[in-house]
């Protein structure tokens, strides 16, 4: 794996598909395999999409949570976002997934929005942040999150507890671990050294507010394994449980390589981008698996896994068994690239309209999914 | 200056009067000069005898804090106190001196207790730290601080607001900074390297929540001084007036060395030592600065400015005359050091006396004196 980079700060563009259950073996975790599967499946009543097609493709101590789940335990989920500009598709599938995750268990969800690691790290103003964040929330609870069990954390809004739990990590976590496993440097800021524990407090909050332990399942990127495992060195030290994780790959970006870039408007699709848009960005920029002309395409056939137009339409459309039709129809060459596009381009904007839509029900209700630790005190 | 090391976390005990003149310059601050006395003694009615006695001798900026107060424009007063264990007198002394600043200038005052830092360094748990901040609070507030304009700020009950202003001090600040100043090392916890942003919130806070450039003047013993010089670099680049300083001497060490410890019981008078145990110590342990026998001291005379019962009776005497009259009468060798040490124990024990009183009536208040963030907005 030499020269390839994944980190919270870096991610080496050059990630292939079969890069994947190295780089899990190197990080010391597991492959999701059929087994567990199976046995996600017996108590959900069905699979995700992005398990079945691998998206989530691994995990450490998955089967922990489910066992310590079967015994009447209840465990909780934990996500984040960084806050450092308008959000795209990619930003938001793993919102989807948690969120089915949170719905099948019947589980709370802590989502820590950090906008102080976003100050730290970036050129960018707290105003602009803070910005950011509104409009950043608001674009993940229009997903239709459960109100009750759903608790958004502002790290500059719940500083307080955050930091009071970060320095008993951060106690635990020495300058030189940090720079072994971020790649920090002398030249770095010190709050980029202290950022890590302010990140891990989610993983154990529920635990320490509650004087007793309470597992905790968070699903994130590959890039962000780092943060984790470091978590997870660390939480036993102070007498918690090691958090659990559910593992993606890198979102699939517009243009087929990297993660999709705020930073390039065409390198992704916004949320406020409007049905034209879409239309042309998949027409135009969306990396292909389908062959160079449409001779070939009948006679071969496409690669759907690759094709970033299927991917969104297997994310996004309802109706898997229509999906599993256009995989087949696809890889076929019963379906040509450009109808696949189109189909996708549909599934899209649907789910953006809906998105939309829910949008401006729940503005004015934001405040109500925001955390509040009595919830949360037995 | 080779080898002598002060800085907040290590004092060499071989620290001596001649050596305090070249460690200022070194640290780029100034003496207090005759001419800035005089100035000061202008304003304030009298000299309070640390500063007569040159206990607080050198400072930054002071003469600028005084050009702006002199133009009608307020200041504010900032020191702090790290609840590691119980106070002593040498703890003590500086809160003696702030405590006459806020009265002669009536201005605001606000003091830090370091709660997290101090589990960060040391090897000392959450409760017992607790249990030092109640104890250390109540000590500090039976000098009879004015309870108006005196806010204590704990670390771990204001971390809200401390942190999401130190976040702007950290991103100034690197990690190759904090180590070149404060001699961290790889192995030293992440902790450590951002705790002197929370310490230099307060001498910004002011500022921040009034949203206009408030002076902050920052009494602090000279071990401090890395804490604070980091601050004079920083707060310029974010818009805040450098903080001033006025700064003292290591607090006299009962057995004339180095700092009074908290860790030796002898090495310290402690405010709950009681009448017998004052006389004690100040008998058998405080460094004296009287002749070996009666007759050379008769003789020769005592140096009284090293003798540490002197010290103590011209910090605690009220009576200002009655103390030039001890020095000149014990320099001269017409007091011994038994009726030094015999008028020192009885001003200790009185002054301790009046703590205990004070101490008292301000339980149950105590609550009135924290810091509230309403109280400053203008």
């Amino acid at each position: 794996m030499e020269g390839l980079k994944i980190n919270p700060w870096e991610v080496s563009s050059e990630i292939k598909e079969q890069d994947y259950p190295k780089l899990i073996k190197e990080f010391g975790a597991k492959l999701i395999d059929d087994k567990l599967l199976d046995r996600l499946k017996k108590i959900t009543g069905d699979l995700h999409p992005f398990l079945t097609s691998r998206l989530f493709f691994a995990h450490r101590d998955l089967d922990v949570v489910l066992d310590d789940y079967s015994k009447g335990n209840e465990f909780y989920l934990y996500t984040g976002r960084g806050p450092s500009g308008k959000m795209h598709l990619g930003h938001l599938l793993p919102f989807i997934f948690t969120k089915w995750l949170q719905d099948k268990f019947d589980v709370d969800l802590l989502i820590q929005i950090t906008d102080d690691e976003k100050y730290l790290v970036k050129d960018i103003s707290m105003d602009e942040i803070r910005k950011n964040t509104q409009d950043n929330i608001l674009d993940i609870l229009s997903l239709g999150f459960n109100k009750e069990r759903t608790h958004i954390i502002v790290d500059s809004e719940q500083s307080k507890i955050l930091y009071n739990n970060a320095i008993m990590f951060a106690k635990k976590l020495t300058a030189s671990t940090a720079k072994a496993v971020f790649g920090l440097k002398d030249s770095d800021n010190v709050g980029k050294y202290f950022f890590t524990s302010m990140q891990a407090v989610p993983a154990f909050l529920l635990s320490a507010i509650k004087g007793r332990n309470v597992r905790c399942l968070i699903p994130y990127g590959i890039d962000q394994d780092d943060h984790f495992k470091i978590a997870r060195d660390i939480l036993p030290k102070l007498g918690y449980y090691k958090p659990s994780a559910i593992i993606s790959k890198l979102m699939p970006s517009l243009q087929g390589t990297g993660k999709m870039s705020s930073s390039d408007p065409n390198s992704a699709i916004f949320l406020d981008d409007d049905e034209e848009t879409v239309k042309k960005k998949i027409n135009k920029y969306a990396f292909s698996g389908g062959r160079d002309t449409k001779e070939e395409q009948r006679k071969y056939g496409a690669n759907p896994d690759v094709d970033f137009a299927f991917n969104m339409y297997r994310a996004l459309e309802p109706d898997q068994g229509k999906v599993s039709r256009a995989y087949a129809d696809y890889k076929s060459g019963k379906i040509l690239s450009g109808e696949m596009k189109a189909m996708s381009s549909d599934a899209i904007n649907k789910f953006l309209s809906g998105l939309r839509e829910r949008k401006e029900q729940i503005k004015g209700h934001v405040g109500e999914y925001m955390f509040d630790v009595n919830r949360f005190k037995d």
